[in-house]
């Protein structure tokens, strides 16, 4: 047994223990593990100037050096943010429902954390005290590893963190740091200890963690969304939806990459989203017919077959004409991923018809596709976004760390009194009891 | 592309039109599928009894023969079954969660199907009505694999079945029989076409499937599950308990293999339970202390290591005597299949700890284990019980086929309007209002 394996199957260990802790203990930690920061940020400051030297001296893009860098501003969030987790509401232990089976014979189901997850990020810092936060709030043990330009900062920030947790009583061996990209390959092959594997980085990053384990992984390889506009649009709500979509931050999953236009309103609808496009310097990949309705003066290029399936995460977008409802429907499902696509209409069964077949985690009516984040979703810390079509879709948050346990009450039932000739019957009436609580 | 692979493909399209069948449209199906097998009851009784022929010819077991066999009165339960889940409320489309966003802004968790289903089972052509209406109903494609004893029975129910949906309106080509094993090694292997795998079989098997695919699987590989009487049981609910839970139902995955006795209660209870248990043919497995404390005329035979991870499926027990419920925790977390254990004990706290720290699907307090089941959990129709820690755990309902999509709905808001200076606020405040009701 490797000593990473030997680590991590001691912090599954742990994390049963760490499961079993009660709210007052874990927000006694996560302010333990602020005020520690906030006492030791020489510590990190000093490891981050190590990291940023080795990053530059090695020739690291600025983007990345900015990314890299820790200044007390940033541990300034990194406190809030903790404090800010310690004021969520606790949800291991909480009653998703009761069923009274019986006199004296109640059926609860509560919400448990899901066990030992394993995290994968890029070079920020700023995301251990995210992760280790989230972590420790929902119960779960946590097995990680962060770009290694950072790694000197991250074990600073790991080590500060973990101890003051470990002084608050939280069992610490819940926790481990990896820190060579050989304990990646260890990992994905631990699925006996691993519940959920949750990869952030590039499409081909997570693709290959997708491709490489039985372990269940929570994420998306792309993102490729569509604004399909209708032809009971309104074309001020259309232009709205398809500039913001595409222009507001292009950088991103959930920015849109492929416009598509109903024929009945392309006449309309092209040249002044066209227009727009141009002077927002988005480059416009198009179709014969949305080329023939774009005013001359404009500037295209003619898609090529490759434009339909591409993500630019740049101001590019393809565009297409299409005849129906129906026909856009189709085309996202054959070249979307399945992320945040959008329909603009007033008409209302064609906005259900979109909702129930376009098998996307976000289908949005009348509004931008950059909407689809954990944030504007209203879900307090974002875990990450998911494509998967079980456990949780779409933004996730620290609800997409817990699953459930039935706790079944009785009094020395038995099931023996149910079945044959006089059996007792079972009532399952739903009922407002809750355990423990 | 093989012939199965474009079935499969076929399949996974016409999910998308399934899943935005209406409630009225399925139901109606329901309805023929039931008229249907009622009309042509001869072709199922005659293709099964050639089954039946062939199987009596190769020998197979008489309780084999037994499940094969399909009766008129199996017909008839089959007919009730299939009008029973056109009564089930329709899950898709139901709304989870509605949170304002801002004036005009509304998200919607709803309700809607996973998409593409794998099923395989043993030799039971009741099955195939079961899985095929639940699969409509809650709008989920499938493609299915019965026991080859049973494949002349299957094709006619599949046939009868599959013709009445489409009669309906139903996309027939959501659903594929398979008939050959080569055909379940295939399907394993189609991770971009089948979301989610439900194998219902023996460990052995379950735990292939599991070995051998990337898809999700839905289901549990063993039932190890354990009854642990603490210090402060009450003696006569001990006795009910650890009885009901070895002798009411043997064979199954929720029936009892390991007791664990407290040794402070062990003196008072052993002696009761090792005669009620020996009067019930039970065969004891016994830890030196248990041995010294059952009394000298009751059979016992010694454990050996192996038995601590024994499914035994049969009137056997293995039983041991602990020092503390601490114990008793680590023990079950270690040796067991984290599926169904029991405490019993008066103590309140230990009770939560017990339910907090022991990591199994369901988790009883003072009932007997064989409760772990679908039916008795008020779940109308079973799936399965899995054993999984993400999307299902314990017993599955129809609740297990579906995920959730998110449906944003707006007037044209734009993310541009939400950042910078003047940004303006989200509102992230519950509402009642529901999406497409």
């Amino acid at each position: 047994m490797s000593g990473l394996e030997e680590s991590i199957r001691n912090a599954k260990a742990a994390a049963i223990r760490l499961a079993a802790a009660d709210t007052h203990t874990k927000n006694a930690a996560l302010t333990a593990m602020a005020d520690a920061l906030d006492r030791e940020r020489a510590s990190v400051l000093n490891a981050n100037a190590e990291d940023v030297l080795e990053a530059k001296q090695a020739g690291l893009q600025p983007s990345l050096i900015e990314r890299l860098k820790v200044s007390g501003e940033k541990i300034d969030g990194m406190i809030a943010g903790m404090r800010d987790v310690a004021k969520l509401a606790d949800p291991v232990g909480e009653t998703n429902y009761s069923l009274k089976i019986d006199e004296g014979l109640t059926l609860h189901q509560i919400k448990c954390p899901i066990g030992m997850l394993g995290v994968i990020f890029e070079s920020r810092p700023d995301v251990v005290p995210q992760i280790l936060s989230l972590c420790l709030k929902s119960g779960n043990g946590v097995a990680f590893k962060g770009g290694s330009e950072a790694r000197r900062s991250n074990r600073a920030l790991f080590d500060v963190l973990t101890a003051a947790a470990a002084s608050a009583g939280i069992p610490k061996d819940a926790f481990v740091l990896m820190e060579t990209r050989e304990d990646i390959s260890l990992m994905l092959g631990m699925h006996h200890y691993i519940d959920l594997l949750i990869p952030r980085g590039s499409n081909e990053f997570v693709r290959y963690i997708q491709d490489n384990t039985k372990i269940p992984v929570l994420g998306h390889a792309a993102g490729i969304c569509h604004v399909y506009v209708d032809d009971d649009a309104d074309i001020d709500v259309a232009v709205k939806v398809a500039l913001d979509s595409k222009v507001q931050y292009p950088a991103v999953c959930n920015a849109a990459e492929t416009l598509l236009v109903n024929s009945k309103i392309a006449e309309k609808f092209l040249p002044i989203i066209s227009g727009l496009y141009a002077e927002n310097k988005v480059e416009m990949r198009v179709d014969g017919e949305s080329k023939r309705l774009i005013p001359r003066g404009t500037a295209t290029v003619d898609a090529k077959d490759e434009d339909w399936d591409a993500e630019y995460n740049d101001l590019v977008i393809s565009v297409k004409v299409v005849k129906s409802a129906e026909e856009a429907i189709d085309f996202i499902n054959t070249h979307g991923s399945h992320h945040t696509d959008a329909i603009v209409t007033e008409n209302k069964d064609r906005q259900l018809m979109f909702v129930r077949s376009v098998d996307s985690a976000d289908v949005f009516i009348n509004a931008s596709t950059r909407f689809a984040d954990g944030y504007r979703f209203g879900k307090g810390a974002e875990v990450g976004i998911s494509t998967n079509k079980i456990h949780s879709r779409g933004p996730v948050g620290m609800e997409g760390l817990m699953i459930y346990k039935y706790v079944l009450v009785g009094n020395g039932h038995a099931v023996k009194d149910y079945v044959g000739k006089d059996a007792k019957k079972f009532l399952h009436e739903p009922t407002d009891e809750r355990y423990g609580k």
